[in-house]
């Protein structure tokens, strides 16, 4: 497993990797601490600024981690990473320290202080803009400030959660309804 | 393009469906006449009760349909109907009615007025039950109050939009990893 190189890449075109809705890892580091935890419930909620919504549930230790420091990273791993997105899943910040038991490289960020993970395909440093919806719905609202994204391949295979166990593998991509597209809508 | 027959199924598990980050088609119903709109800003927000929140720009014709109605029904399409899912997202209900338009099938819903789109693969009937965050966010919290799903196949091909006209086809879904997820994270 090695660290991907990657990319700058503009922050307003990040939903073409999170509006397909793939599992993420979340990292995030506070008092000296760096976390990951796995999310599968996020949505894209504005191209500029570039908005995205996401739940992390109270009991994740990323939860204090995320609302203290007012910023993460949302990381996409590609499907070879499956076991350790299920492991990062199983176990809690509190017990381990997930960068070191899963062997994931913490890359400094450059607009916040948590750390990209090396091996995802591409890393989105956030701020949280708006705590105000966390208490009544754990929904923190994040501007992605700065996006890294691996050279090629140009969409790699994701892992999109379905519950129960269950990974669907992401397909094949197509433009061929591109030209039916109304200019404005695409 | 034929109605699928659908069954009940648990609201609190409609994120088989949606986790996966599909584009839905979301249909409403205000003051006699019925709209559909393409949508791919979702998210899971809550189990118990199931919720999700999505995004609706205020441009579309189907904000104030849903707003006012305060109810709508996300229907999942398959991969077979995106030429109408491209259509619909590039016509507007001020100026044609999209079932007639595109051929689609109202079928009634049985708690809210928005009717169900008889050709997609599941339905999910929705309340608005918050629309405080409609003003800042566009964001419309909604209540899956009944979901009606095809029996087969247990998970459709699924359109998954990236913007500039491409889609990400869903690919095939794995139970391999289940057995290493600690059953309380399943």
């Amino acid at each position: 497993m090695k660290v991907r190189e990657k990319r700058d890449f503009p922050v307003g075109e990040v939903r073409r990797f999170l509006e397909p809705g793939p599992i993420v890892l979340v990292s995030s580091a506070w008092q000296g601490k760096a976390n990951i935890m796995t999310m599968g419930w996020h949505m894209v909620m504005e191209f500029e600024p570039s908005l995205i919504g996401c739940y992390i549930w109270t009991q994740n230790h990323s939860f204090e981690m995320v609302r203290r420091s007012k910023a993460c990273v949302i990381n996409v791993p590609t499907a070879d990473l499956a076991p350790k997105v299920v492991g990062i899943g199983n176990t809690s910040g509190r017990d381990v320290d997930k960068f070191s038991e899963f062997g994931l490289t913490a890359v400094p960020g450059t607009k916040v202080a948590a750390p990209l993970i090396g091996e995802c395909f591409a890393s989105f440093e956030c701020r949280l803009i708006d705590a105000s919806l966390i208490a009544k719905y754990s929904l923190f609202v994040l501007e992605v400030v700065k996006a890294h994204v691996a050279a090629s391949p140009k969409y790699p295979r994701t892992l999109h959660y379905r519950g129960d166990g269950v990974f669907m593998l992401s397909g094949t991509n197509t433009a061929r309804y591109r030209k039916h597209f109304k200019a404005q809508n695409l």
